[in-house]
């Protein structure tokens, strides 16, 4: 098996080979510059690897990665026009470098070009990479709608929240890893394996994003400390402390001036131990996603690729 | 063959046990509003009907045609959104009745629908029938994106805008033709033959469409008359009028009160003889549908349905 930066390198690679008209760049403008941002091409890269542990061809799984990178990056599109957001990774969104209704368009035709791509795999897998393809898109739209019906409802379940990261986050790891398998001739129970390895370890790593945007370093986090506090967002942090407090935590949120709200969130966090509690149930999940690899007929070296792959995730720092 | 209503009536069933599940009312409940709308299921009608005349089981057929269905419902969410309009025949739209962020999403999810969908073709035709519907929605947005950019034009030539008809409403015309056809197994030729008989039906449908706009029956139109007319809309008879008389056209579409804006812009188009003029080139259009026909072998009831099928939809009057 290769790197993941090697993994990365042909993904980039097929990427820049995709046919992409030169015609129309109202249209196409957009997802040249979209699918140019670059990023560490996780998911792919888990599609790929997947494939070659289970001893399939990486001609065979390529054009499926390409697909499910397009998807992951349409849906960073059309977020942007419901979050309204300006700015991501430190560059303007299709939605403020264009306007709402390019980003809507352009994010629609990637949605097809995703489709097209995945349905590049071998014949004899289509049916299967079809369904399994679109499950994943309605699987990210479902936990999309749930996130959007937070927004509205006061008081959201721990439960809740882990099925809304389960659409959001896992399931474009998740069903990347149980393609993979899929392509590479694996059985079921190693499909299943492989997806419930990127499905908890989705959950790691959605949950370790909520922690990194109240605990992670502001020189290396990328984005800044607080940004989830200040939008009153529900994350598990939250979810946690409006359990346990809630008449503390309303008044902390009520502060209007942002660095005073931080700092009052983030001391309710730090006296119900969040800080502690988050790493003991990310490391939780990371054990379940690797335990899981026990299910899959995978090589020592297979499986010890896929548990570097979670541990370095989960360090990061970004 | 069946007739149109019971190729309509078969949509409509099977569109009732298309899998929508019950939770996630927020998703699922603009994608049912959109589906029961009804309309006359004019695309997979043509695609069953295709279907049927090279011999091909309506069960083969079936789902491809829900997709294609589901697909152009999902053209119209998005556009109302990108048209900001709140009302379509008669009904208020999905961004008007919910909001936008829920058409954005809910049509997103109508892809993935669409998708699955047409998957459920014969997987011996699973690889063409997916490429060829993921390049009938990328015809579609060419031609979204070409009438978004006359919105900047200044001057849009006849060209130009068959060229966007030829996206917006030719490709769910020719490209259902097609599909139906492909997956009864006939030949290239008799494929493309359907594909050219739909792609010259959609351009008098569309051209027809816009004629309708300025001399359709109000009572039986559906829509108010010179809709267009007010919107500036780049038609073939503004892009006639502007390209022979630029200075009097825009003299008349400076009037503000639309009632005398709508009766001096359809002054110039008479004055052009453009209501027997337009007649003239729909009626060419039709003709060389009808005579796409002639390159397929199709057995004569089989090509008198689609004739039919052609007057019927350009002697209507809404």
């Amino acid at each position: 098996m290769l790197t993941s930066a090697e993994y990365a390198d042909i993904v980039n690679r097929a990427l820049t080979h995709i046919d992409i008209p030169d015609y129309l760049p109202g249209l196409y403008d957009p997802i040249r510059y979209t699918l140019a941002s670059g990023g560490k091409r996780l998911r792919p890269v888990l599609l790929l690897a997947a494939g070659e542990a289970f001893g399939g061809e990486l001609s065979d799984c390529l054009w499926p990665a390409v697909g499910v990178e397009i998807f992951h990056n349409f849906t960073l599109v059309h977020d942007d026009v419901m979050d309204n957001a300006d700015m991501r990774r430190g560059k303007p969104t299709v939605k403020a470098k264009w306007d709402v209704n390019t980003a809507i368009l352009s994010g629609d035709a990637m949605v097809s070009m995703a489709f097209k791509a995945a349905a590049g795999c071998p014949p004899m897998f289509l049916p299967e990479v079809i369904d399994r393809f679109s499950m994943m898109t309605m699987t990210v739209y479902h936990g999309q709608q749930i996130d959007a019906d937070f927004e509205t409802a006061d008081a959201v379940t721990f439960g809740q929240y882990l099925q809304m990261i389960m659409g959001k986050t896992s399931a474009l790891i998740a069903y990347p890893c149980a393609l993979g398998a899929l392509i590479a001739g694996a059985s079921p129970q190693d499909v299943e394996a492989m997806f419930n390895f990127g499905n908890n370890l989705g959950i790691a790593f959605q949950m370790q994003d909520d922690h990194l945007d109240v605990y992670g370093d502001p020189a290396t986090f990328g984005k800044n400390i607080g940004g989830d506090i200040l939008n009153n967002k529900k994350t598990w942090l939250r979810i946690m402390a409006h359990d346990r407090c809630p008449a503390e935590l309303a008044k902390a949120e009520a502060i209007a001036d942002p660095a005073e709200k931080i700092a009052a969130v983030t001391a309710i966090f730090d006296s119900l131990g969040l800080r502690d509690e988050g790493e003991r149930i990310i490391g939780r999940y990371t054990a379940d996603a690797i335990s899981c690899l026990d299910d899959a007929t995978l090589t020592p070296a297979a499986k010890a690729w896929f548990i570097d792959f979670a541990n370095t995730l989960l360090h990061r720092e970004k």
